[in-house]
């Protein structure tokens, strides 16, 4: 049980640390961030022989290459992380922002002030830079961290989370603002689930496994990011060049990440204009192709989808794809197969495209655009914590404004009800 | 395990309900609720013939006066009910309100859309009108709801539920929008807290037991409503009057809500000055009063406090009362026992009232006003489904705009990334 009481503790000093948080200047987190950056770079040499253990025993454990290469640090990825840092202070602080204020009939003044959650809790895998990117864009808005990394990447975060603290406590950020859970006992990360009393708010930022058991485990508020079925329609109205080049943007650009489409949907009045030649370059370019029975038709590499193929998140070069009748028919397979994280319509009818924004229900729904740029920097916030699929708090790309709450400020002269 | 076919039916309803409401015009639901709010009336003699069978049963079983007068319906309140409904009209529809859109530069247009929630389980306890006004402001929002009401207003609320989706049917709006769980299997509310599937929020109303019961118990994503322990620290520097009328309002007008004070803080430099009579009002208007050792030298009717009444929402004519010793006191106080619901500072101190504000965590902050005001009608949102106590998604009274989320719409002309 030594974890609990490392958790309990750890939940006070964030807890402390998170009212103090709270008020300090954008000038003081500023330059705390600033502080920051520059340790990781002054430490690079120690930072990279604390991962060198962890790439060590990843590689003894049989770690598969490509999670080696993500656990892997260099001096060009340290530079990132400081880089990213440095692009959070030049973010505006959303702390103190009041979002409106009323007169009400009796006199009273009623606002809104973004306030910070409090204390964050998150729970993420095996990259190291995660958790720099988690210290600096909770510190910013004024939230303390608790984070839960993947044990196998446990050498790297503990010397860097050491780093990082060591300098931000020099410039005045308080202590226990950004802490990391130094026990691997998994029990631990149930332990956090349950720590109402300290913890606002839990971020699981992982694959499938990890948000599914962290939405089943947790008492504290979770918000849940996203897996990805994306979808993409190409309607009988849309132009073929557009439709092409969009569809194969989507699917092939970066097929590890979750705004990349998994289904194409084709209206069957363009299936056969479009579908031999697309295919042709899907299947160049190395995609695995799975198809309804008309979609086989267009190309001889293309073998039949299974109910499961609709159902799966592929992260891979493997495409589903079925020929609908109507829009009717694309609308009720998005709704049925959907993981309510980024769908597209192209088309070239004014009236198809309002109803697919209306009615798809999703976090980003595009016309005429790839679904790869739900992103927080594509969108224009200058950094991202993850991408909320749940339909609470935040929804889509969260930026710094995702991680606040708001408090109502009322000003009076006595007013009594 | 029948309650569970019920449910999954229900969730499968709510669902595809919720797909309809989500596009349905302004007009519309407002057809529907008129419909409803009509119906009420006209089937007066039914709901009351089954709210005398709940009322007798209620009694047989041994249910408090006080119960059973909030289970109590007569011609009056079914009115309120229907009047209620009516005022939902006229609000505003929060349904389709784009929250600002912006070009990005490779000239995708990126917009903020407010769309329903989805389904909405709301689990409560014995008011029928809850029933009546939690059905009303979730078909408004466009949302779906799923109502587990009290075992002891079942028959009451199975009446009401029928008379509204009669008349709502037949003005277009969609099955399974409004229903109601029939059985009063425990297990059901268990059920209906892991229906991820189906349902997209829960709101428990009630008292912190059912709140506990629901956030400890529940993988669907819960809205807290709450408990409040509210506090009013009068500053060294307050209007004596003024603070006395505050202070006095805060706990009499009505001491069985949650924005009613529990504790009173008062500043050493005034209390000699306002506690005496202060005091001799409370206990004139038959307040408990119970109190820290320098408190009890002002009345003689003020019981020594424990550290237990710092911690306790009374819900009744009780109130603890504190003399600090400056306002650090009166601030880590309120840190140390505060739900973070309502607290108040009285002060004509500038700074005192700005660092108030800023510095104490809670859904609302007043200077210089009554507690009471934490209310969704008092903050002029024309209507409430609760006051939520936690950060996440809406804090404070939740009005139509907190039972939305939003999607990002987005119109491209080919972009790809």
């Amino acid at each position: 049980m030594e974890y609990l009481a490392e958790l309990t503790d750890k939940g006070r000093q964030a807890k402390q640390a998170a009212r103090k948080l709270a008020t300090l200047s954008t000038a003081a987190k500023n330059q705390g961030l600033a502080a920051m950056a520059n340790a990781l770079e002054e430490h690079t040499a120690e930072i990279l022989a604390a991962n060198a253990i962890d790439v060590q025993n990843g590689k003894a454990k049989g770690m598969s290459a490509s999670i080696v290469d993500r656990l892997m640090l260099n001096e060009a990825r340290i530079a990132a992380m400081a880089e990213g840092l440095r692009q959070i202070i030049s973010l505006p602080d959303p702390i103190g922002e009041v979002l409106g204020m009323q007169r009400r009939p009796n006199g009273l003044d009623i606002g809104k002030m973004r306030v910070p959650l409090g204390v964050i809790g998150i729970i993420y895998e095996a990259r190291p830079n995660v958790t720099v990117d988690a210290a600096g864009l909770c510190l910013k808005s004024g939230n303390a961290c608790i984070l839960r990394g993947g044990s196998e990447a446990i050498y790297s975060n503990t010397v860097i989370v050491q780093v990082l603290t060591a300098a931000s406590q020099k410039e005045g950020i308080p202590q226990g603002s950004v802490q990391l859970i130094e026990t691997t006992d998994r029990q631990a990360v149930n332990a956090l689930l349950r720590l109402n009393q300290y913890v606002d708010v839990i971020i699981p930022r992982g694959g499938a496994g990890l948000i599914k058991m962290v939405v089943e485990n947790s008492t504290v508020p979770v918000i849940e990011t996203g897996t990805g079925i994306c979808h993409t329609f190409i309607d009988a109205s849309a132009d073929v060049e557009m439709a092409s080049r969009i569809a194969f943007n989507a699917k092939v650009s970066r097929p590890a990440v979750c705004n990349s489409m998994e289904t194409l949907l084709v209206h069957q009045a363009v299936a056969a204009t479009l579908l031999p030649q697309l295919l042709a370059d899907y299947h160049q370019a190395g995609v695995e192709l799975r198809g309804c029975l008309e979609t086989v038709k267009h190309h001889s590499a293309v073998q039949i989808a299974t109910e499961e193929d609709w159902a799966t998140e592929y992260h891979d070069l493997i495409l589903s794809v079925k020929v609908v009748a109507d829009m009717d028919e694309a609308l009720e397979h998005i709704a049925a197969y959907s993981t309510r994280h980024s769908e597209a319509i192209v088309t070239s009818n004014y009236a198809n495209g309002r109803r697919f924004l209306q009615e798809v229900d999703a976090a980003a729904v595009y016309i005429n655009a790839s679904t790869r740029f739900t992103d927080g920097f594509e969108f224009g916030f200058g950094a991202e914590i993850g991408i909320s699929t749940q339909k609470m708090h935040a929804r889509g790309p969260m930026g710094l404004p995702e991680l606040t709450s708001t408090k109502y400020i009322i000003y009076g002269d006595g007013q009594i009800r």
